[in-house]
């Protein structure tokens, strides 16, 4: 431990960079600094992500003042923290337990930035992922959210309704294209249609099952923690393939 | 624009952190620095992630030199700068065009560690993913791979054979339960089966898929690509449920 400890390169004022990512969302959640017994803290308890507080002068774990700690052994084989190439920044792979942010809001990055440097995001409210950085599959899941709040406060009525709003709307409908998309998506394989048209089916499948998620409240978080649940030494497929009952 | 520089907090030398993160995979593909003229560039531009080099003094345009780019226009809609709390932290949602690290690796942090600060990485290779920090969805595409990589190498001879490997050597099975699976998430809606229960199903779904996109050579990445291409600015799903023909 002291032998990789000498190896990271430490500024001048003893600290590496540290940043908390999310495991499921893959949203970075905050960045902050870590000194020598931070790293060496986080790496052999492997359980909560401690760094340095610079405006205190001190270490810090993280949430042990108001409980919204950030799990750093999130998945139950090796260690949540990857190193880069020139030694002096950390990722710390994480399950944040409540907000990341002392503003309470999920992740500290909730302003994003428009060309000419103007703030975007909600007014008074930077509790919401709004304007968060979410990779491309979390982003189409806010978008149908969106969609969702849209029709029920009726601020899109007269408006031609999305095809989303008619998918929520028909449950009917939205489960008949489940089964379809993934019919298609099935026939790529069959058919041998190249695999350009199996990304494309398995975007419309991903797609219309998020709405079908949504429909029941279930969260793309909430099906990777299952995934990640299911993880073992031996590898996630193993357990994902285990059917609840015989007949799945 | 000035007034948004003016607010950051610079640090001594007058530096924010600068994060650069992967717009579809959601890797963090390395951390560096940025001054005043990289931030402005970067959002004024809108195209190619700028920083600041601490080892040359001067203004780093990352792929100026080896077509590396990262850029940072990743959707049409929107920056894809992001600010922490505090204002002294940027996340950049990119897209890398190629490597994003001078090693060739596909992110800087290539370097997980153990509990004991070991580096793991592969021995002479820090050019795959193995060791990279991987959100659970990705990381679950990346053991799909390794059983695949194990059959086909026959590592795993005497071996039980994983359900994924069962899966890839019979492409009737892994249609079929593509089907199945997909009317059991259905399921869940029609019958009201519960939250627990759906989110459940969509794990097999979502599993069983990635497994028939591994059998075609298609990455979880090209698919989120996909659905990145159908965003506009009314939205994603407006242009994901436009189907490819009028049957779909
Ligand atoms: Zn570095
Ligand atoms: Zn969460
Ligand atoms: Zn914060
Ligand atoms: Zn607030
Ligand atoms: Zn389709
Ligand atoms: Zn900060
Ligand atoms: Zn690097
Ligand atoms: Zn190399
Ligand atoms: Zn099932």
């Amino acid at each position: 431990m002291s032998a990789f400890l000498d190896s990271l390169k430490w500024d001048n004022s003893g600290l590496v960079v540290a940043i908390a990512q999310h495991v499921d969302t893959g949203e970075v959640l905050m960045q902050a600094f870590s000194d020598r017994a931070a790293v060496s803290e986080t790496l052999q308890t492997g359980r909560l992500a401690t760094f340095y507080s610079r405006s205190r002068s001190g270490r810090w774990c993280k949430g042990e003042t108001s409980g919204h700690y950030i799990k750093a052994s999130a998945r139950r084989a090796g260690c949540c923290m990857y190193m880069d190439c020139d030694r002096d920044s950390l990722v710390y792979l994480a399950e944040p337990i409540g907000p990341a942010c002392h503003t309470n809001a999920p992740t500290c990055f909730f302003t994003q930035l428009d060309a000419s440097g103007g703030e975007v995001r909600q007014a008074g409210d930077h509790h919401s992922r709004e304007h968060a950085p979410m990779i491309t599959l979390y982003a189409l899941e806010r978008t149908i959210a969106q969609r969702r709040a849209e029709t029920e406060a009726g601020t899109n009525a007269g408006i031609k309704p999305s095809w989303t709003a008619k998918l929520l709307a028909n449950p009917e409908l939205l489960c008949k294209k489940v089964r379809e998309e993934a019919a298609e998506l099935c026939q790529t394989l069959e058919e041998s249609e190249g695999k350009e048209r199996a990304a494309s089916e398995a975007a419309d499948l991903i797609y219309h099952a998020m709405v079908l998620l949504n429909a029941q409240g279930v969260s793309l978080e909430d099906v990777s923690k299952v995934l990640r649940s299911r993880f073992g030494t031996s590898g996630v497929e193993e357990k994902a393939s285990r059917p609840p009952n015989p007949q799945t």
